[in-house]
This record gives structure tokens, C-alpha cells and sequence, in this order.
């Protein structure tokens, strides 16, 4: 039985460095329009913000306009849920601190949340994903980077400053031996388990061995993590071994993570879990293998059920309902 | 001007393996009464909570009787906040799960609460103490062991099972050099950085060594944290040495735990903090050193303003206010 509400439909944007994607979406998760433009190519963060609109109308139209809105959610990069502004985005062609939120609330005329997309991943999950229902778990978004989302209690943490969740930054190797990152330190989880890690990884793999592998025939500097799944589909050992190290390492990481909030899942999300079993069987067994004893079979460990391609979308979307 | 209210008054209960100590507290954390009773002289949990509350008489008349109590909270070892058990504690004489909680609260006709003793720690700091007023902070108790007590938007995080906040079990050190944990594993925090663990980097340090140290005059198996104590106040450099080992192991952890709530605050209890700069100097330049530098700058280290005898049995006192 569905709730009736004045206001059935929210907006998500999933704004990154190059493009900005704009879905309508209902309260169960059915993305009924979209739309999408070019964030680089307005310097001005103003005219963004009034291209955004005009691009919204004709999607607003199919759900009858802006007065069926309850509220609009913006994931993007250094998205602070508190002040509602971007703070300093390295990806972003604005510079300093935007308050997009007040922006869009000022030319929409609804109530609009901004986070960073890791969060607004969460929130996705536990909105219309695996995680309904939901109140203690962690969501991993493996990409280009690794971010994270933690929920406790039924609520994103924010932490005291709006940035809290930031576990692709938690340092798993201290040794001299840690991969130097883009954050200036080294060993962050980041470093071994996001795509570009997989890529990482191959090149130390193959360069230390001399297995032979179908990734022999790449140029080392070009493998990418889908060029190590499609080995890896094709039984090969040096590519399933990539995985078997990426998956031990985020189990093990994971493990640690447990003893925060002991969630009731981990939730993984991005390019990288399609590699599935490659990556998930041996990230369960380091899961199991390292976990304290009073926390053992406690939490699930899943990849997100939300389509790829939406999710995003979908997860931004999730806070203009809040 | 103080806050009139019908029942001014809280039961607290530190429950230790040994002793179990009880004190009636006001709203300002004042201890006006308080009272003891062995915990492991009674066998059967029912004989036990019989002579609590024949013990707590005289207590409770200081007050002016039970009608003034608001509630009782309970700090014990392996407490569960959601379900009022004490379950499985390997240091109480009760095997089991325990149902605490509801027994008090059939006994005494106030309401009753439980929790482990770092999360009644970290309660305590909020109510009364260093803590007060903030809404995001890491309580980590050093002593015997390492306890933590994790507090997202003014709250105890208990996470999916009632025993959230567990990072005296988080490791550290993942390598083959990991010390064994009494947990079965090995690296865990709590085998660095509790009073047990200053003694055995002592021992670790004095094999590994030959420089001379006031330490050397005792039998290593018998060395404590408050002998290498004694020892640095004298100047001995291997003692300073074993604090600057301590404090760079449990800052450099804390670096990594801001990922997760960005805590406006470390505050660090138990018998290892007496040790003061020697700790804590090492502790906050670890920190800076290795903290994300999004997050610098954000985190006060600070120890604990409660008196130490009475902080337990504070801590406790504090779940009762709910």
C-alpha cells in the first residue's frame, strides 16, 4: 500500500568533475525523468546553477512541475551536509567555498541537502537499497578513489565538521612499505583497494614475478582494473592473484572497522565490485579470518543492488526527502 | 541557578570482577553517598543483588530515600546497553547472560540501565566532565586494557549489537610482528598502549638494548606502568623512551580513528594518563604528524577531568539521567 503524499517526488543531482545528472525520482527509487549538463563548462558557479534550472523543466514537467517536489539532494565532491556548501573541491572548477544548497533553494524554492557521494551512496542504500531497514552499517564506494558512508543509529555520521566517513583515508599500512598517496601520507586503504589500486597492484605484481599472465601483452602504465577483470575471466593467475591481494586487504581493513559501529553490513559499491567472487571470496575470508570473535558472523558483507548507472543519482536523491 | 527537579538523584554502579562500588550522585556529579559490597562473594547473581540493595540503604537514606533516585546506571564488563544483560563476562563470577538490568530495576522500582564500563567512562565525561556539552568525541580508557566509548551527535554509539566501540581491539600492526592479543589475535591496540603493554615494551626494550636504566635493577617480568613511570620522573631514558613508544603508537592509531566521526575530541582515562607529558607529548605529535590534513587541527587530545576513583562509579551514574 503506498502513502499518499502532497509531495511524491524528489530531485538528486550527481554532480562530478565533468558532468552534472539531474533525476526525478519517487518514493521507490524509480528515477520517472532525467537530465544531465556540463559542470566544467559554467566557471561562474551562477550560471551552473540557472543552466541547471532551465535543463530541469521539461524533467519536471513529467512528474507536473515543481509544486509535486518535496525537496532536492546534491551528492558531490566535499559536499559538507551541515553548512550546505562545497568546500574546496579539488575537481570542481570553483574554487573556496559555494553554497550550493542555498543556491539551488533560492531558484528552485525548495528545501535542498548537500553531502559528499559516498554519503549520499548510503543514503541511497538505505533509502531504496540493500539497506532498507537498515540503522548500523557501513557503505565502501570502490572507484577511482575508495570513500565511505557510515550510518549509526539510522543517520549518516557527519561528524563534528561535516566530513566524518572518511575511510578510504584509514591508514592499514603504517610500515615504510605503505603506498604513498594523493592525500600526502602513505598507506591509506585507498592506495591498494580503489580501481586505480587494482592497477597499482598489477604493475608491483607483475614486475616482482615472472608469471606468465595476459596482462604481459599491456603496457604496465595503461592496465586498468577492467583489464585485470578480463584476465581474471579468463583463468588468469596473476590477475585472479590482484583480486585475492585487493579483496584480503579490504576483509582485513573491514574487520577493523567493525569494532566502530558493528554494523550490520558492509555495503560496496562502484566499478570495482564487478569483479565479484574474484574480489568477495577472498574479502570474506580475510572478513572472517581477522574479525574479533564477539563480532564474528555479525555483519553481511554485500555489494549494492542499486543499478550502477542510477545509483548515484538515487543515492543524492535520498536526502530531499530527509 | 540550579534546575529544580522531583528526583534530583542517580544510583551509579562500577561492577568490577572484585568490588563493586555504588554511589548516589547529583546532577552537578557530586558524590553524596556511596557504599561497596564484594562482587565475587556471591555466587548466585540473586544473593548478589539482595545485598546491593541492603548496602545501598544506608546510601539512600543520606538523599532521603529511594523516591529521590531518577534512575541507576551500571558499568560492568561485557554490559549490554540495548537488551540489560551482562553477557558472557569472562572476569565476573556469573557465567551466562545475566539479565542486570531488569533485576535492579524488580528490586529498587527505578528505572535501570547497563553499559560496559569505557562507554559509562565516556557517558561520565559528557555528563560531568571535559565532555561536556560536546556532541562528537572518542573516549579511550588505558588500563589493565584498552576500552573506548564512541559518541556520535551527543549519543553512545552501540552499533548493531550493543558492544560498539571496541577499539582496544583494533590492530594496529597487521605484520608478523604483531603482538599477541589476549583476543586470540594479534596487533591489537590494547597490547601496546594498556598499562600491560608499556610493561612489555619495557621488557621488549631493555632485551633489545644494552643502555643503562634504573629499570635494569628489577626483575623485567615483575616491571609495571607506574615503575616505568617513577623511572622517567627520575630522567631514565629508557623509561622516557617506553612513554614515547606508547604515546607515538596510540596518537598515530587516533590519527586513523578521526576518519571515522571527526571527533571535536580524544579523551583518555585510567591509570596510564598519571603519566602525563610523558604520554601525551609523543601522543599529540604522533597525531599531528599522521592525521589527514583535512582533519588537522580539528581534535583536542585531552585527559580526563574526573577524579580517577570516583570516575567509574560517575560514568555509571550518568546512564541513570536517561
Amino acid at each position: 500500500m503506498e502513502q499518499i503524499v502532497e509531495k511524491p517526488y524528489v530531485i538528486g543531482l550527481d554532480m562530478g568533475g565533468t558532468n552534472s545528472v539531474f533525476g526525478i525520482v519517487d518514493q521507490r527509487g524509480t528515477i520517472k525523468s532525467q537530465t544531465a549538463i556540463k559542470t566544467q563548462a559554467y566557471p561562474d558557479v551562477k550560471d551552473y546553477v540557472k543552466a541547471a534550472v532551465e535543463a530541469l523543466q521539461p524533467a519536471l514537467d513529467v512528474v507536473g512541475g515543481i509544486d509535486y517536489i518535496k525537496g532536492m539532494g546534491i551528492g558531490a565532491p566535499n559536499g559538507n551536509f551541515y553548512t550546505g556548501n562545497i568546500e574546496y573541491a579539488a575537481n570542481l572548477v570553483w574554487e573556496g567555498v559555494v553554497p550550493i544548497a542555498q543556491m539551488f533553494e533560492d531558484a528552485l524554492g525548495v528545501p535542498c541537502r548537500v553531502t559528499n557521494d559516498a554519503n549520499a551512496a548510503a543514503m541511497g542504500e538505505m533509502t531504496y537499497g540493500v539497506a532498507r531497514g537498515m540503522k548500523n552499517f557501513i557503505m565502501i564506494t570502490l572507484g577511482t578513489g575508495v570513500g565511505s558512508g557510515i550510518v549509526v543509529d539510522g543517520k549518516i555520521v557527519y561528524g563534528s565538521d561535516g566530513f566524518a566517513g572518511e575511510l578510504g583515508h584509514f591508514v592499514v599500512d603504517h610500515t615504510p612499505a605503505g603506498r604513498k598517496c594523493g592525500c600526502g601520507r602513505s598507506g591509506c586503504l585507498e592506495t591498494y583497494c580503489s580501481a586505480t589500486g587494482v592497477a597499482r597492484t598489477a604493475r608491483e605484481i607483475l614486475e616482482k614475478s615472472d608469471a606468465r599472465s595476459l596482462l604481459r601483452e599491456m603496457n604496465p602504465a595503461e592496465i586498468t582494473s577492467f583489464d585485470v577483470f578480463k584476465a581474471a575471466e579468463k583463468g588468469d593467475p596473476v590477475a585472479l592473484e590482484i583480486f585475492e591481494f585487493t579483496g584480503r586487504m579490504l576483509g582485513t581493513a573491514c574487520a577493523d572497522f567493525t569494532t566502530f559501529n558493528t554494523p550490520e553490513a558492509f555495503v560496496f559499491f562502484g566499478g570495482l565490485t564487478k569483479a565479484g567472487d574474484y574480489l568477495m571470496n577472498p574479502l570474506r575470508k580475510a572478513y572472517d579470518e581477522n574479525v574479533l570473535s564477539l563480532f564474528k558472523g555479525n555483519a553481511k558483507l554485500l555489494i549494492s543492488s542499486l543499478n550502477g548507472s542510477e545509483a548515484a543519482v538515487l543515492g543524492a536523491s535520498a536526502l530531499g526527502w530527509e
